[in-house]
């Protein structure tokens, strides 16, 4: 089986840089699905049957699932097998804690549910992630700016050195970073610091939410890494694709819109 | 039903300060519960079938749950339901995402798993807290400065204005607290902190892990508080409960520990 490393490398190689977000949310199903058995996973199933050739992987928010009980767990697990082990993906469930807490994670991520990546939140420092680190055929996003406009509250606090706190964040990720194994999260909404700190992401992995629905372009963030020669980013839209008709012909519009993003990755890439 | 803020407030007036965590360690188990069918509930109901009447309430921990699998899920709702709705449970997740997302964990929380607590990441600021505050009979414990050594790694980071970053969180989270539904989780191993900063609580109730395994004295904690007359304190021990002894008198050991532990607390009330 291939390491997240390798399928991530072979998909950039490819020009491949979208990643479909899986958050399901039957309120924008198409009514007929809704009495299907279990109207989650056939939604998921159509979605990956037509996008699998053209994504770059997967990335599921368990917030989704978790809020569906057992049987959203149930879901969850159906999903990752049926993507099955070549495919990459992403299970965004933003973990932190303490030490014997964080290797009860990591177990659940890596051991049960099979992802190939993880993300995770920094504040606890350290402690909170190194067990995550001890799987190195993995890879862990950790959260340095996110999409949301919160993010200033704290992520954007100006410490004593006149830096921000995100970007001393970026700098112990790179410590953290001894197996490979470590990539970061910085939200395609926030172009200026993204600008301002490209140059300082050396071989991390960047995950960027918020192109679409939360406003982010993602011509401008495509060009950008290309003009930094920086082609380790992965592009993350959920909505914008998986939404783009709530029909019956859901599944082909989201392979419309996935399509009209790799042309726009292409043609952005100088 | 009563609020969170009820059970809590009625707790502490019975002078009931000792939250027991229920953190699932199979390896720590005696060897006469592992034939069991679902060894891991069977040890829970054990544990609050002797605790109920002197606890404060319960933690759990869902890190220790989601690494057993959807089985892990399964074990954790009937743990919740055998404690029961008088009971006060933590659903100790430390979730954190940006809004939309965050509704999905808040409904988990609240609706799915009815715990009375969460607790919350601040890292990502208002919006990934937002929803959870409207569950207005809830209570949120916001990561202010956790008991890991690594809190020191950001929690500590020290800001443009002299003060550290968890300070910052603090006052926001009093800022959040419109609906007298948020709590502030403050490691019991930072006693000098603890002790510089009790002043600046106001009525926000404290959640300290931190006592026992991880090396905070429990006496310290409790005479502080008192000098300060604040009574708004939920110490939380797991392993210093639940693993007293691996033989077959876990469950009694376990409320010997626990009287221990509140005999001292009062003791230390001054």
């Amino acid at each position: 089986m291939k390491t997240a490393q390798q399928k991530l490398s072979n998909a950039f190689s490819a020009n491949k840089h979208i990643c479909v977000g899986l958050d399901p949310d039957k309120s924008k199903f198409p009514k007929s699905l809704l009495s299907s058995k279990d109207s989650v996973f056939q939604f998921n199933k159509e979605i990956i049957d037509v996008t699998r050739d053209l994504a770059l992987g997967y990335k599921l928010n368990f917030a989704f699932y978790e809020a569906e009980g057992l049987k959203g767990i149930e879901t969850l697990h159906k999903t990752i097998d049926y993507i099955g082990s070549d495919g990459f993906i992403i299970g965004d469930a933003k973990r932190g804690d303490i030490g014997n807490t964080a290797e009860q994670y990591a177990d659940s991520l890596f051991n049960i549910f099979k992802v190939d990546a993880s993300t995770l939140h920094p504040y606890m420092g350290s402690d909170s992630v190194t067990p995550f680190l001890q799987f190195q055929d993995k890879l862990n996003f950790v959260l340095v700016l996110t999409s949301n406009p919160s993010a200033i509250d704290f992520e954007k606090a100006i410490l004593q050195n006149g830096s921000f706190l995100y970007q001393k964040v970026l700098v112990e990720v790179k410590n953290w970073n001894k197996f490979s194994n470590c990539g970061i999260v910085f939200g395609a909404t926030q172009y200026s610091e993204l600008e301002s700190n490209i140059n300082s992401f050396g071989d991390l992995p960047v995950l960027l939410p918020g192109v679409g629905a939360q406003g982010g372009s993602l011509e401008d963030v495509v060009r950008l890494f290309s003009l930094n020669r920086n082609n380790n980013f992965l592009i993350n839209s959920s909505r914008g694709i998986i939404y783009r008709s709530n029909e019956n012909d859901f599944a082909e519009q989201a392979r419309l819109e996935l399509l009209r993003l790799n042309d726009s990755v292409l043609e952005n890439k100088i």
